[in-house]
């Protein structure tokens, strides 16, 4: 039995008794023989209120300062969950991200790790004790300021802590019960995955699927660092993210779906009567870079070539879209478009799996079930192992029931989830 | 103008509104020109929500995570004030006591501050920031792990951060106006001290007097670092504590009355019959050292010659009072006393100033003071600027009004309170 790394969210945390709860578990995973590193995000609500006391007191609050207050949220539930695990008689101790050696660059509220150096975790657990440590949270390497770091930043807390340490896995646990082959509030028959590769669980991730951020699945799969998501409110085995054994990939020619995911997060920009001549489309991304705006899928439509112009689409979060409406009105004399049109009633619906591209009934299958159920495609991208299509907004829950159907990922089935590709 | 340290309650940074009102006195002694390094203790009744949380998880919470929960405290309230400063148009910044250089012992939740190394808080001011510490807390010089203060700590840190800065003054902001000749809630007529030398406020500090405690005073004694105790709701002001010039003092030879404290926070253990022989005492008290206790006032009857028994009685806190029994009555067999007496029905009244062991009248008007007021004295201890008398609880009130107004503090007189000994 190795060390294991087990990362518990805010809902695990919320109260007293939640804590004592988790305690519990832990001190069972002690008990069965693991080493093991807790990190714990701030209980329940204590981010939120945090947050609104900031700005109670300043509209737009220091990001150095704002990181500050934000950390001291996890140094309440870790000492308490501390406490909580020494009650039932197993030694424990809490470590904030820089005591625990979480190095960050200097970008305060969304920082990056750049080093893990966990020498004191390493010594608490060789003396036998459990580790509890801060998720959410480091320090910088160059101005020795507290950093957070951003969105699912305990996650990815967890999994480097794992990585640095050499741990087993490392476990997720959250309030339900695993990844499921398409969110269960819309597909009812949607099933727990068991298991699914790294890169699946990736696209799954950037496409919608709320479970585990893109960016610790990222670094875990750097690192090879085996992902159990679990639920902290039962014993059930959750779902593993890792590699398959290469050979057991290689072998098999199928085409093996992990699931559709969907978004409505996003909204979509077309950039109308765009010159068809070089380096228009390039000053119309530089322009949104400039903004430093991230976006996601881009079209651009067939020149019509009784007018030499065509039209430019392209997909960002909702939050972002004022601001690239702006940068593009700033830059429109410089490039010449003739308007823009902007529209959030839309919806991304991605289906995930290996194989694809060399099983080209996916594609097939995939737009065959759309169009039955009367959805229409506005944009279309693909990647080696996804297919993203952009549809009507309220045509969303339909469209993900009939893509799951479709490709045999209906729970009634309990067999593994493959699909056969036989030509377009 | 140089440098001055502010410490702030948490009573002054209760909620957003106090926080603001404490931002807009810093930057007002910002724009008078000095440097300003804050400390400042967590918002309200923080402190006592996460110590119940901490009953909740844990019956008997260790003292590393109880150090590590509370910290949360001032880390919340130093990131919020450094926020509101800057919203202001000041830079701020905020610092833990870790990060301040508050190097501590590894005695948690009571640790002593061993060296103080404010290499950071110096850099910060050097820049025109003003520097906000949280109070309260340190980090260990051997172990790391974070410490706090215990009882009045945040006092502690700002007379420390004080000293090693090089600070003009430290200005210690509470909700009175400072230092009164006895506590106004029971003598109507008592007076603000203007300025009080460092000995005799530590005399009223250890005889009862609740807003400045012992420990600081010492400190800045140490370190001849003038403490000016204010209120943060008013611009009045305060109470310095500080030396005179030496000549200034040396030149009196009247008793100076800094004001009268009482104490009704102590008990009086009796030993009764005890054998009239060299190392009874040490015994007793050598009983009473095993159990880690501390005492106050002592004395040993007269012993009636016809028994060659004597009885001796000392006070020490309430809080102790068990304990001290029960050592006791573990070393009955051993000692050979008769009985124990128990009383915490008692007031200790204590007369502090200068010049009282020269002056004999002092004690003199002192005791007549009681008598005349019908107030029996049970037992009686002085030092080389206080008296200390202990009478019965309910006539307390009574007892510090009669020697308040026999040492002519009450505020009809606008001069400063000089009293002249005319022999015994």
């Amino acid at each position: 039995m190795g060390l294991v790394v087990q990362k518990y969210g805010g809902s695990s945390v919320a109260d007293a008794e939640g804590i004592k709860r988790v305690a519990k578990r832990i001190v069972e995973a002690r008990k069965n023989g693991h080493q093991v590193v807790v990190v714990v995000s701030a209980m329940g609500d204590t981010t939120d209120e945090l947050i609104d006391l900031a700005g109670e007191v300043s509209p737009i609050p220091s990001g150095r300062e704002f990181d500050m207050l934000l950390t001291a949220g996890e140094r309440i539930s870790m000492a308490l969950l501390a406490m909580a695990i020494k009650n039932l008689g197993h030694e424990a101790l809490s470590f904030t991200g820089s005591q625990a050696g979480v190095i960050t660059d200097s970008v305060h509220n969304k920082a990056r790790i750049i080093d893990v150096t966990p020498g004191r975790i390493q010594g608490a657990i060789d003396q036998g004790a459990v580790a509890i440590v801060a998720g959410f949270q480091g320090v910088s390497q160059t101005t020795k300021d507290i950093t957070t770091l951003g969105r699912g930043g305990s996650d990815t807390t967890a999994v480097a802590l794992a990585c640095a340490l050499g741990a087993e896995s490392c476990e997720i646990y959250t309030d339900v019960d695993g990844v499921f082959t398409a969110d269960p509030r819309v597909v009812k028959k949607a099933r727990k995955i068991d298991e699914i590769p790294f890169e699946d669980m990736l696209e799954l991730a950037i496409s919608g699927t709320k479970v585990l951020l893109g960016r610790c699945v990222e670094y875990a799969r750097r690192y090879d660092m085996p992902i159990h998501v679990r639920s902290s409110f039962s014993g059930h085995q959750g779902t593993w993210v890792r590699n398959k054994p290469e050979g057991a990939r290689a072998g098999m020619e199928q085409a093996i779906i992990s699931g559709v995911a969907h978004d409505t997060s996003e909204a979509k920009i077309t950039v109308v009567g765009v010159p068809d001549k070089p380096g228009e489309a390039a000053m119309i991304f530089r322009a949104i870079a400039d903004a430093e705006l991230n976006i996601d899928m881009v079209v651009q439509n067939v020149s019509a070539a009784s007018t030499g112009l065509t039209d430019i689409s392209f997909t960002l979060p909702k939050t972002d879209g004022h601001k690239a409406m702006e940068a593009l009105t700033r830059a429109q004399p410089g490039i010449g478009f003739e308007s823009l049109r902007y529209d959030d009633q839309i919806a991304k619906i991605s289906l995930v799996g290996a194989g694809m591209r060399t099983n080209p009934g996916v594609t097939a299958t995939f737009f065959e079930a759309l169009s039955n159920s009367g959805v229409n495609i506005e944009l279309i991208s693909t990647s080696e192992i996804r297919i993203s299509v952009v549809t009507r907004e309220d045509e969303v829950a339909e469209a993900v029931r009939a893509v799951h159907t479709a490709f045999g990922l209906d729970s009634e089935s309990d067999e593994a989830v493959v699909y056969g590709g036989t030509g377009r």
